[in-house]
């Protein structure tokens, strides 16, 4: 076997091992027996620490060796080694005790963040928070393409972005959206409409059957956390939840068959290499955004979710409905919030944990900081850190710089849909017919199927012809 | 790490992986969308490929040696000391192109054989099946503890048995099992009782629970062909089917049900080594036929079925039904079999795999010799060999020596119920109220909790104070 024949089967190793991963993550979260939860976990470990061995061996680097001396590549095959040499450099740089004592950190910084909420008690999960976040200071320090710590936290989820690059982008939405935000909430409050939870599960089913879903490569299930899952492009896992809230679901199933559907576009050449999953947190966001806020949310397809709604037995009038997908209350639940509000929640959460990791803020001062944030872009007041700072996972998980891809997904969506449209036309006689396929079709072609090809800012200039700008998204909540 | 260590360490790490194998099995045979079937194999294929080399690495030779040289080991560390040398040694005098070829000769196989089958032409497969016997000798000659070339693949289903003694076992059941059958088939036929599937679906669950299934550790699904798998101990899935048949569901599910019980109550301490598991094939099949047999099909638990499918709504005379349980009918395939006629199917599969590995019996003169043998011990006439010789999937996949299993297991199992019954009392009385727990714990006891740690007729042995033997089941078939 030549070098590049070895190196693409140990890739092609690694998707497989990583897929059967994915496959007992979307157990445990849909179908495991709560006692399984154990023997899962250590499972789990076994698979990771073996999965970590395989990628970051020797064997790589002499392999990666071999095939760099040689010029004659093809298109693929030099980004496959592109990638391959960067994710095998950076995984060598971090000692096998360090992230040891991250993962170790991290599930007891869980534990105790569970038990602080629960308490709202800020004082007893602030240990646990300034041990993650000398980790993490280490971990970057690692990193040396890090020019502020933060970057190479960053470069976890969103490679090459940076926390200058990313500020740069927040800085005028945190101008501009918030008094559209009070615009947008001083209409007239939509009202609530019951929608029992038999007509909702017809209306997810027949909604993503709209959208292109069929059993011989999906399944939607429900789990306390929506979520969605490729085991390959051909097996698309989603959840929804179903309460009494109402159109909740229906967004949720939305927003994650636009992650699924993503990963069941990436060009079949890329499959079982490491370029066969979609490229950064931030464009895999604005994948399930783009659905959720330009196609669940857009006027012109409320009658058709209201169509799927009377099949379910419910009859909803489409203004009414479309009135609750586009509700807009500033609240203090990231996970609760509206689509303009949303931006908000992870511009505040943002400047926090870079002033954390850079510790220009100090872990005690947290609270009061994220309260003065919650004023100052929401207007409003926390009662309690377990509804303020202590409400998200991610810190507690030692996750910093992972948060910024929610809001960039939100921007991005938003771009490329202006760009969809100046392309295609305008999409609501389509969207009133129930029509995607263009939409669909048009994803695939320009953002799916390069995979890991383009990092997030090189795919979005391609898709767009510029860089990641606040600007269509402003416009698009000045019109919702 | 000391060398014990690191050995315990890689077996954890095998038996994390395996669980995920398993996990991946299941999902692809209730829950796994159609289109994902070809990148599941591509899944298992790789993690079967790192497994193996996992367990056959030279390090693992390195710490046995070490490890044997320590005289003071305690009694569970011996015992995986010996099995993990047993297996060590044996996979590793296996070269891997013979592997391979057996695989690929397997797969090929079971893919003609379709073909085959679907046309009724024995010889569109007889050269896949000279293929897989030509690579099953080559695979025997390659493991030195074989006097016979079918005891080195027997070993691998139930390690310790040979040709010779399983033919000592299952002659006396040739002799005097047919006329018990045909007195059983004389009775008056049990007419069937029209069960629709929800009283059924139902009923399983009701009848499950009453053997102990809780949602805490337990699921109940549905595929085309039953079977269950444990993932861990506290981790049990189980699947059934339904169809028009009425009671098929209810035997099915019992009979999974035993399997997995088998695998919940290996003792914790032999969790995550090579001892948490089921010891063999044959006392596999044992647990299953245990429930199967002796607790669903006794007279005394028919009123409890009853009183689930009254559950379910439908009113079954508890007689009538029992009778159902009991009917004996010799018929051509082995998988409708009843519980009487079932071992005949088997012993006939035994002397016919037996003589094709040696060589005594050709390929070609295969079919004639099973319609012979199915006149002989089931007196049926074959019509065609769709409904004979074809009917099965083993010699297909390159399976030599699994099939005594499912005889063995029967015969086991009546062994093991009268040691039981001998020790506990008759348990008519317990099983009319649905009381089967003294069942469950002196199973746990005697047989579950040891895991590998005794092979197939030591452990026989040490619970029923004798070797495997077919008195006890033959008594069972003259009562029933």
């Amino acid at each position: 076997m030549s070098a590049l024949e070895s190196l693409r089967e140990r890739l092609a190793e690694l998707a497989d091992l990583s897929s059967l991963g994915r496959l007992a993550a979307w157990d445990q979260r849909t179908m495991m027996p709560p006692a399984g939860a154990a023997s899962r976990a250590q499972q789990l470990g076994a698979l990771q620490r073996l999965m970590h061995q395989r990628a970051t061996g020797d064997d790589i680097g002499a392999w990666l060796e071999e095939v760099e001396a040689d010029g004659d590549l093809g298109d693929v095959d030099r980004d496959v080694v592109r990638l391959a040499r960067r994710d095998w450099d950076r995984r060598r740089r971090i000692p096998a005790d360090l992230a040891a004592a991250r993962v170790k950190a991290s599930a007891e910084g869980q534990a105790v963040w569970q038990d602080a909420r629960a308490r709202s008690d800020f004082a007893l999960f602030a240990p646990a928070l300034e041990r993650n976040l000398a980790l993490a200071r280490e971990y970057s320090a690692c990193l040396d393409d890090s020019g502020h710590p933060y970057d190479a936290l960053l470069a976890d989820y969103d490679y090459g972005l940076t926390a200058a690059r990313v500020q740069a982008i927040f800085d005028p939405l945190a101008q501009a959206l918030p008094p559209l935000v009070a615009e947008a909430a001083a209409r007239p409050e939509a009202l609530d409409v019951p929608l029992p939870v038999e007509a909702q599960q017809a209306a997810v089913l027949g909604v993503l059957r709209q959208l292109g879903v069929r059993e011989e490569r999906w399944r939607v299930d429900v789990s306390p956390h929506p979520f969605s899952l490729a085991l390959s492009t051909s097996d698309l896992r989603v959840t929804t939840r179903y309460t009494g809230a109402g159109v909740e679901s229906l967004l949720a199933a939305v927003h994650e068959y636009g992650h699924a559907l993503y990963e069941s576009q990436i060009a079949p050449e890329l499959a079982r290499t490491n370029l066969g999953h979609g490229t950064s947190m931030s464009v895999h966001e604005s994948q399930s955004k783009l659905w959720e806020n330009h196609v669940a949310r857009h006027p012109a397809f409320a009658p058709v979710m209201a169509a799927e709604l009377a099949a379910g037995g419910v009859a909803v009038d489409p203004e009414a409905l479309h009135a609750l997908f586009v509700r807009v209350r500033p609240s203090l639940i990231r996970v609760e919030a509206d689509q303009l509000t949303y931006p908000l929640h992870i511009v505040m959460r943002f400047e926090l944990e870079r002033a954390l990791v850079e510790g220009t803020l100090a872990v005690a001062d947290l609270p009061a900081a994220w309260n003065d944030g919650m004023r100052r872009l929401l207007g409003v007041e926390v009662p309690d850190d377990a509804r303020g700072v202590l409400q998200d996972i991610h810190w507690a998980a030692g996750s910093f710089g992972y948060f910024p891809s929610y809001a960039l997904g939100c921007l991005i969506a938003a771009q490329m849909w202006e760009r969809m449209e100046s392309e295609l036309g305008a999409q609501d006689e389509a969207l009133r017919r129930g029509e995607v396929e263009p939409i669909r079709a048009w994803l695939g072609e320009h953002v799916h199927r390069h995979g890991r090809r383009l990092d997030t800012e090189a795919l979005v200039e391609r898709v767009t012809g510029g860089p990641i700008d606040a600007e269509p998204f402003l416009r698009y909540a000045s019109a919702a």
